[in-house]
Order: C-alpha cells, then structure tokens, then sequence
C-alpha cells in the first residue's frame, strides 16, 4: 500500500485493492487518465499501478455532487439565522455580502471545497461573485465544478451590459485555465432578478458557447405570485419563452412546480435541483413535487443551497433530509426510497454537469468514494443504500479521489489546518470591515 | 495533559484546561464525586487534580440527551426502510423482533451506547424488553440511562399480569445495581397496546415507587381517531384519567396534539421528546406542535426514536431536524431557532430525566461534551449555538465526560472494535436464526 505522504503527490495509475461494490469484494484500477480501467479480476492485470490503496473494511461509491452551492458563503455560515427570508437578506446578507472581495471568494471557497471532500463530493455546480477567484480555489483542491456569474440585471439596461461583460468574462477566463475539471455555466439568477432581455440573451449565450444555464426557480410561493402578476404566467413558462430550458439547464429549488411544470422540465430534459435542508430552513412551505418531475422524466439531483441557509455541505445529510423531507411533506413513508436518494446524489447530479455517467463502471472518470464499512453508521450493514442515506453523515467517508487523484485518504486533506485558519481570518477581517463601513 | 492510555482508567477530579464557553476561555474542575466544582479562575485552586484535559480549541457544551430511544434496534438499523407503517411493522421489524435474545439486546444497546458517547450523548430514555441487559450494558459503557420494560397488554388479563411482573421485576433489579447513573421508569406503551387497567396501574406503580413513566403520545393520527372512537376522548386525556401525566412523565412524539391537550401537558408538568427525524421517515403527516407546548409550559425535549426508524442516534441530527422540521412544518422561518434546539438537547433533557440542570454550572454533574472549535463546521464561529445546530454532527464531538468520568477522549472509546464486531455478529445471526424458522 501507498504510504500517507506519498499518495498525495504520487501521480499515474490507482489501484483500490479489495473494496466491497454493491455487496461484493473487488479490485478497482483506475489508468493515467483517471478513467476507471476495470473492475474485478482483470483490475490488477489491466493496470501496473504507481499507487495502491488499500480497500479492505471500505465501501466504494461514487463520488457525490452538490448541484446547487454559493461555496464561499461558507464565511457567513452562522452569521444570521432563524430570521424572515427578507429582513434577513436586506439587513444581514446583502449588507455583508456588499463587502466580500475576491480573496474572501477565494478563501471562501477552498473551505467550501474542504468541507465538501470531507464529506465525499467531487463535483459541484456554483452561482456566485469573484468567479475567477472561485475557479482557483477550485483548481488548487482538484475538484470539478461548474461556475457561474450570478447574473442579476434588475432590469436596467447599465446592470445588464456590466452583467454581460462579467459573464462573458468568467467563460473566456475558465476556457484560458484549460482544466478539464472545471466548466463554465451561465447563470441568470431567477425570474425575479433577470429581465427578459436578460434570459433571453443568456440563453443565447449559453447555446452559442455551448455551455450549460444555472437558474433558481419557483424558490418561494411569491416568486410564482408576483411572476404572474408581472408576466401572466409561472416561472417556468417564463424561462422557457426566454429560452433558457435546455438539457443543460440546472435549475435550483422548484418547491412551487405544478404538475404542468413538472412536465415541461422533464419535455426539456432540465435537471432539477432539490434543496431540502435550505427549503426548510428558510420555511418555503412547500417541497419540491418529486414524483411528478420523476413521473415525467426531469433529472432531479441534489443541492445544499449556500452555508448560510443550510449551513454545510454535506451531501449525505441532503440525502436524509431529501429522503425524509418527500415523505414527509407529501404523506407517503414509500416516496424517494434511499436507493433513489443516492442516484439522485450521484447518476443525476453528474448527469446534471455532464460529468460521465456518476457510477462505478468502466470507461467513467474515476471519481469515488470510499467509506468506512465499520463505522457504527455502517453497523449492521443489510443494505449499504439504507445505511448511506439514513445513518451515516460525510464523517464517514475515508477517501475520495477524483478523476483519479486521490483528495482526501484516511480523512487527511492536504493544508486543511491552513485553509480553515485562512477562512477564518477572512471572516474576521470580513465582519471588522462591515463593522467600519457602518 | 494526562496521556490517552491514562484517562480512561485514572479515577478521581479531572481539570479541564482552557475551554471555550459561552465564548470565553475557562477552566473547569471536575471533583472527585463527578461534580462541576468550580469554572473560571477558581477553578486551578479548587481541585488537585488527577487527570487534566486539555481544552485549547474545544467548545465545552453540556453533554447531550436523547429522550426518546429503543436502543438495541441498533441491530434492525437499514434492514427494512421505506414501507407503510403497518406493513413495516407487522411483515418486517415484529418478526424479527420475535427472534431477539438478551444476548442480542445487550450487543445492540453496547452499540447504542457507543454510538451515543460518539456523538456527544450522556444520558438517554430508553423503552424495550429484555431490559436487565440493557442495563448491564449501560452499566459497562459509564452512561447515564432511564429503562423502562415496554407494557403491552392488548387488553388481555393474562398478558397484562405477565407486563406487571415484567416491569417489577426490572425496577427491583435496577435497584439492585446501585449505580446512580442508571435508574429505572415504568413503560405503558401507548393507548393503543394498553388496556385502561394496565395504564393504571403502570401510573400508581410509578408513583408507589417515585420513578418516572416513558410513553408513546400521539404519534399518528390513526392513534387520536381511534382513540376517539373506543374511548370518546383524545389520547392525552385518557393517559390524564388513569394518572399517567405527572412531572416525571416523558410523552415521546406528540405530533397530532390540539391545543388544549398541550394546554394539559403544560399544566402536568410532562416532558413532550420531540422526534422529528423518526416523525418524517414515517410520514406521520403532521410536526409537534412546538410552539402551544412551549407556549403553555411543558417542557420540549428531543430524542432520535429507534435506529430502525431514524436511522442513527445522533442528536445533532436531531437538532437540525427539529430546528428545521419546525420551521417548514409550521410556515415560520423564526420558529425554534438554534439557541432553543441546543436548550432542549441539554437543560429540557436532563429535567426531562431528572439528571441536574443539564447546565455547565458549578453543583452540575460533570457532564460535559468538547467539540473541535476547528472544525470545517465550526468555521466560522460567529455563533456557537448556530454552528451546533446547523452545521455541526455528532462527528464534532472530541471528548465526553459523564459524572466526571472520561467515556471518550479525542474520538477514542475503550473497545470500540470489539463492540462493533460483536454487535455486527448478533445481527448476523438474529438474520440466520429468523431465516431458518420462516
């Protein structure tokens, strides 16, 4: 086995000896480019490997992905809660949030990132500002992501062009990074954020570059009131006119859908990202209709929403919050049962970044997970999908590599006492500046 | 700071070294009975102490309680998941149930046990059968623990007097122990498995012998409208008029709660354990009503329910669901906010069980969690009470005293391997034993 100090730095071709998959014992190699080369009794001949980890007492599972994040507020997690949706924006977020440069991005977002791969996920798909300082992040702790300028025009044309110019700027900046990791999206913000010139000419922008659209909708119950006071018809009838559901569309929330909308989203091939843990949190009175968008065919993956309505990033609490939340809401113990949960934390969150197929097959990116079968989470273990969702939290994730390079192994991240030490300087310095300017 | 191999088997007063809490860095002396003696600047002079903890980078929070568990159905955790309720019971968790030995339910409670002091839990309120080995477990694992056998009569004589004897027979071996840590309740089941005769009982019983009671309380609304139609009046006053609502009372769910009988629990005094994780698996399809029970006074705790039905028992977890359970269910954004989760996980717990103020105060028990101020989920820390709630799992959790007495320092439990082996072996061959009899 590869020791601790060297695995970090070795690079080349992985083999995971003896992980238990989907209920048996086998070898995964993974080749220098990070693809997994065979699974099974071909693994150690397929391969001549340069690192070697030892799969014993570990479970494999895809690698997770978090389709609706604003990775560096984790700087405001915990800095206002418990308060209405409105005061706690105008008086608390925004007054902060006027203050974040780019280097609180930055730190902002390695912590983000640190927390995620603590917690087993490869791939995430964020919306926020400082865009080029989150690709950096991004790129320095060897994750995916796909990134969008939050686009916010409030319908003046002076807003709009700035917004145009920062978004095309983020697309030219993170094509120039040339990291295959890391894809550019656009990201009108919502129905009532965006004029209609506004998604219009982010949809266009989105098709001419050939890169995806990253949208809030149907958030609040208001949202759809004043949409149709405004425009005559839902928010999703909205985005569509405009042109802005596509198959590469994410689009973050969808609490207030009817059945119509579900059926739309899923004719489009949208992605829908279910956000429970903030959807509750932030009292939006009604969950996401999943058996509609399942029942007419929309990719629903999973979301944590940003650290200050959650307030982490922990992909395995979404899962139970989702898995429960469903239930729950819409009365029935047997809806989103936990094999579901975790396809929509894996399959349909890669499938939502065009990502690979988000499995522990041959010929996908080797983006994987393994966790401690003998954790108490793990104990007993009748049904490893039952356990994953219900009992265990990302503390029980041991090693995570993604597109074969191993970032995190026995729960060590390499610099996370620095990272952590760094965010919470910037919060601090973040907080003594708002404090000054007040 | 006394070494790790030394302070799980040194006896006698523990100084705990320069914790935060409440935001400001105290000593704290721990004497030799178990008792906080002194915080602050006393607290070096108040104690010669044996063993000292070093609290730099801890948040020192009162230990955890978990109101509401049936501990050994750790064994059951994940083997059947979401079915109706009925069905769930009835083709699944009751047969296997059939097949449990002593032997079973002391390794599953071992298992609690450690799953409990690995996420910061103390004390829990634990209902099931085969009770002397729970106890027996408790016993070895330092906890503090209420157990009451669960009374089932069904309504017939001859098992009622067979539950008398049952519950008798516990609470006269639970004496016999003489822990102080451990002390015994009667357990009437509920409305619907117990005859009006054997609640009364189980309440004068109770108050014969000045213990506590642990009952199911309106828990789904088939329990309320079949109550209605057998007995013309609504759960909580048919547990009133057979004596079973006192001060020492813990009425576990309590979701389908009018007012008015939140008005009664208030006026009795009873403990309300709030289960909100259980309550969504389950789709009882309706939240504790929170806000009438603390309105009128009764005293909201919180507990996980059983590992089958949760499925861990981590009352962070627990925290974060009720926080946001609450929340979403009750359309308010500022409904139970994270300083009132953390008080009914510690001070509404511990007068719930009558185990002290559940306070980090001096006259205390020593019962105290550290958590890792420099975790990801700590950082940052504008508010502690928010990042327990919200962004924190049992996996902050680095040190637990119970009674002053070390039950986990720096993640590590005395035995840990062995007692999840052993617990991992009971389930395999409680699967075999049913198989082999169907």
């Amino acid at each position: 086995m590869t020791d601790l100090d060297d695995i970090f730095t070795a690079r080349g071709s992985v083999l995971i000896a003896g992980a238990s998959i989907n209920g048996s014992t086998a070898d995964i190699a993974i080749d220098e480019t990070g693809t997994i080369a065979a699974i099974g009794e071909d693994a150690r001949r397929a391969i001549d490997a340069d690192i070697v980890i030892d799969g014993s007492d570990r479970l494999a599972v895809p690698g997770l992905v978090n389709t609706h994040t604003h990775a560096a507020m984790t700087l405001l997690r915990g800095y206002a809660d418990d308060m209405l949706l409105q005061e706690w924006l105008s008086q608390k977020i925004w007054p902060l949030e006027a203050h974040l440069t780019g280097d609180d991005v930055y730190a902002g977002t390695k912590l983000a990132c640190l927390e995620m791969i603590k917690s087993g996920t490869v791939a995430f798909n964020d919306m926020y500002f400082f865009m080029d300082r989150a690709a950096a992040a991004v790129d320095d702790m060897g994750m995916r992501a796909t990134l969008a300028y939050g686009f916010i025009d409030l319908g003046m044309e002076e807003k709009r062009e700035a917004e145009i110019k920062a978004t095309e700027a983020l697309v030219d900046h993170i094509r120039s990074l040339n990291n295959p990791r890391i894809q550019a999206a656009v990201g009108p913000h919502s129905v009532y954020t965006v004029s209609p010139e506004g998604l219009s000419w982010c949809a266009e922008y989105a098709k001419e570059q050939g890169i995806g659209i990253h949208v809030h909708l149907s958030e609040t119950e208001k949202e759809v009131t004043d949409c149709v006071a405004q425009f005559g018809k839902r928010p999703t009838y909205l985005l569509d006119e405009y042109g802005c559901l596509t198959p590469r569309t994410v689009a973050a929330h969808c609490c207030w859908l009817d059945e119509a909308e579900c059926r739309l989203l899923g004719e489009r091939g949208v992605s829908a990202s279910h956000n429970p843990a903030s959807n509750m949190k932030l009292a939006v009175n009604r969950a996401m209709p999943y058996h509609w968008l399942k029942q007419y065919g929309a990719n629903v993956a999973l979301g944590t929403d940003g650290c200050s309505s959650n307030n982490n990033l922990d992909i395995f609490e979404e899962m139970k919050f989702a898995a429960l939340l469903q239930k729950f809401a819409w009365n029935s113990p047997t809806l989103l049962p936990a094999g579901e949960a975790v396809m929509m934390a894996t399959a349909a969150g890669a499938r939502a970044l065009g990502i690979g197929p988000g499995t522990l097959t041959v010929g996908a990116p080797a983006d994987i997970v393994l966790l401690d079968a003998r954790a108490v989470c793990n104990t007993p273990l009748y049904n490893p999908d039952s356990n994953i969702v219900y009992a265990c939290n990302g503390g029980a994730v041991m090693t995570v590599l993604c597109g074969g390079r191993v970032l995190m192994h026995e729960r060590t991240v390499p610099g996370e006492e620095e990272i952590i030490q760094e965010a919470a300087a910037a919060a601090r310095s973040l907080i003594e500046r708002a404090k000054n300017s007040a």
